[in-house]
């Protein structure tokens, strides 16, 4: 292998608040290490890009514009959504990547995902015994589904995680004030189909100082009706209000998610809203509560201004971490988060086999949901509160986050072959 | 009147990020002034508290914490939404003020709200002359509606205009990312059932350094699906993807809002959602675009962790400015911001006659709205700008914001005779 080959980097899936500090991290480690990797070239839309052929030239970027991605939420070379089938099935595509590798000298490749990118990042390891191609691959963790193993967390739960935990308690300030004569109940919709993380986070807002009764409906426990009601009931005669959080992916007993509850518009058309109408609406016919619902969707996980510093810390150094890993020669990894102590918080970077990653999804521990199902355990409180710790603030101009659009220079084709994806 | 009177503060309406900020000025410069103006004692939920003689001693709370009320979003001492009629019909609720007032002392009235309070603050200034009761009404703007009349902005609005155009930012970057191959069209409904204001404030979200295609729906502006579609139709062309902002407040020309589209659940309820899923699933339909949608909801309105620093300033001035204003025996009046200059943004306080505010409703000059309907004009971008200035972050711990909860302790009441609201 060429000392100086060149490096391929690339984001996928959902984005997060922090994906562009890991590719900062990345990049600025591979600028101090241009001895030894040439160029990164990041791929246009994630495997796409490598696909396609639709590579950005990072070397173009000022190394401010670099920095400033660490402040800066999405994905900066766009992402994709789109899985590698098996070596077998899909021969032309592992051929038409090596194509491309080989044009382009390409010998590190780091893939920045999810679950999905691991499965995707660990075949193209295998590239290199299999098809007989030098190359390294590493994938580096991001989603805010916090549903990676091995690793502790996973860059981008950590900053979604803060900004429901601070939106809940905000909204509950606000319905508190409003409740003996208005609103009664608050409910906000969040993110995760499949666990219940993100929703755990909700009962962050409630702590010694806040007693605020937050009622959270966990994917992981099957939707009871009544015991729901009796809850919110008991809350707001109480507190005289009450919260709940909702997960996008709450069910009924028959696994229907609640937010295909047969609504219809007009025309017959299948549902328009999410979890949080349909809760809402059904306190409302039970107990004539006036209600309040949000559904935070993307502003959840774009909310780089109000990023966990944890977060924004440990996305950075993983991508500095894979770099450094790629240097010494490693293949068919990831560098993980190992957390060494709860409190204080601190924690190392690791690191896992792809074999062992790809497929594999992290559910939320049973011992982090309360006994009722509604509400989350000192363990769970343990475990997360670490995550949302500290602040890191982007800088503002005339009132506005100052964030960085790169200049995305692409690198001239070599090879004639257009590549249908 | 005795120079040591008492003075009555309440809070009315919706609440916002700021309007304890008020509360914290306003108690702040009694305190200094305890020679002159004896106990504060706030209404628990507005006006109902003093109807009720439900009366927090808010000398029981320690300088500490009123500093805190600075940057603790939602009411401290409970709103209500409630509005007071006029002397000749409700004459015995006003002659339960007197009553009220005169058993504690009270001889300072501060009301602290939006349109609504505002009349009703002028109805209890007439006390004075009609019922013969010395008493001095101030009212202090409050409102994200910003639709109080004579004074340049409403405390409350800065905040969520601020927290709106970074969202709108930030989840435009995320689509962006995403466009190639996932969601092309982000919807965020935001909130202004009567006016564009906060509508507008997402226009901010693009400028000279970020090029985003926002397309905003006014309630303002008779919606025309046709021209809708098709300006998303070209963003998308040009863009790879558009953001939407819609107000709760849009309308079709028929005059019926947007989010009333006839949705019905599976058993026939009128529809459970907002105006966002609406014009998703529009976009869905017509052109077949993978769509995602937020509805900001209260989170807006109480998300002090991105208040703007201008809010927070002027809403303390106008609390302080309320009692320096009493004491100098102001009565029926209102005290304002009145800006002095865009840029810099300069801006000192004024004052208007409550005569002059209740019940007159500021509009949004039509040219603040671009000839085509879904933007904003240079003018309004001149307005809005100075308004989100700045950033007043609170303090953090465990990674979460400390709010303060008062201790809100009750005054002994001196009436024998209940009063039913």
């Amino acid at each position: 292998m060429g000392e100086s080959g060149n490096a391929f980097y690339a984001q996928s899936g959902g984005v997060t608040a922090v994906i562009n500090a890991t590719a900062c991290g990345l990049l600025e480690t591979a600028r101090q290490n241009g001895d030894r990797i040439g160029k990164v070239y990041a791929g246009r839309n994630g495997i796409i890009g490598a696909l396609s052929e639709d590579l950005i030239d990072t070397s173009q970027e000022s190394d401010a514009d670099i920095a400033a991605l660490r402040h800066t939420p999405s994905g900066a070379f766009g992402s994709c959504r789109y899985k590698l089938k098996g070596l077998e099935e899909s021969k032309a595509q592992y051929a038409r990547l090596i194509e491309v590798f080989k044009a382009h000298n390409i010998r590190y490749f780091f893939y920045n995902g999810g679950g999905d990118s691991a499965d995707t990042c660990h075949k193209v390891s295998q590239l290199s015994g299999r098809m007989g191609f030098p190359i390294q691959a590493i994938h580096i963790p991001k989603t805010v589904d916090n549903d990676l193993p091995i690793t502790d967390t996973c860059p981008g739960f950590g900053s979604v995680a803060k900004y429901i935990a601070i939106s809940t308690r905000e909204a509950s300030y606000d319905v508190r004030s409003m409740a003996r004569t208005s609103t009664k109940v608050f409910v906000v919709e969040v993110m995760g189909r499949h666990a219940g993380w993100i929703a755990a986070a909700g009962g962050l807002a409630a702590d010694n100082h806040n007693d605020i009764p937050v009622v959270i409906l966990f994917p992981e426990i099957q939707f009871n009706e009544d015991a729901f009601l009796s809850r919110v009931k008991a809350n707001v005669e109480k507190y005289e209000y009450c919260t709940v959080v909702v997960s996008e992916g709450a069910k009924w007993p028959d696994g229907k998610f609640l937010a295909e509850q047969g609504t219809r518009d007009a025309f017959g058309h299948a549902q328009l809203g999410g979890a949080a109408p349909v809760v809402a609406n059904m306190i409302k016919d039970a107990l004539g509560y006036k209600y309040h619902w949000a559904v935070a969707d993307y502003l959840q996980r774009s909310a780089r201004h109000i990023a966990s510093r944890t977060d924004v810390d440990q996305a950075y150094a993983l991508g500095k971490a894979a770099v450094e890993m790629a240097l010494a020669g490693e293949n068919a990894i990831m560098p993980t988060i190992v957390r060494k102590s709860d409190s204080p918080y601190t924690w190392e970077i690791g690191k896992a086999a792809l074999e062992d990653v790809a497929n594999v999804e992290k559910k939320m521990p049973k011992s982090f949901i309360s006994k009722d199902g509604f509400g989350i355990t000192d363990d769970c409180r343990r475990y997360l509160s670490p995550l949302i710790s500290g602040e890191d603030y982007p800088p503002y101009e005339n009132g506005m986050p100052v964030y960085v659009t790169l200049k995305n220079q692409v690198v001239k084709k070599k090879l004639k072959d257009e590549f249908k994806i």
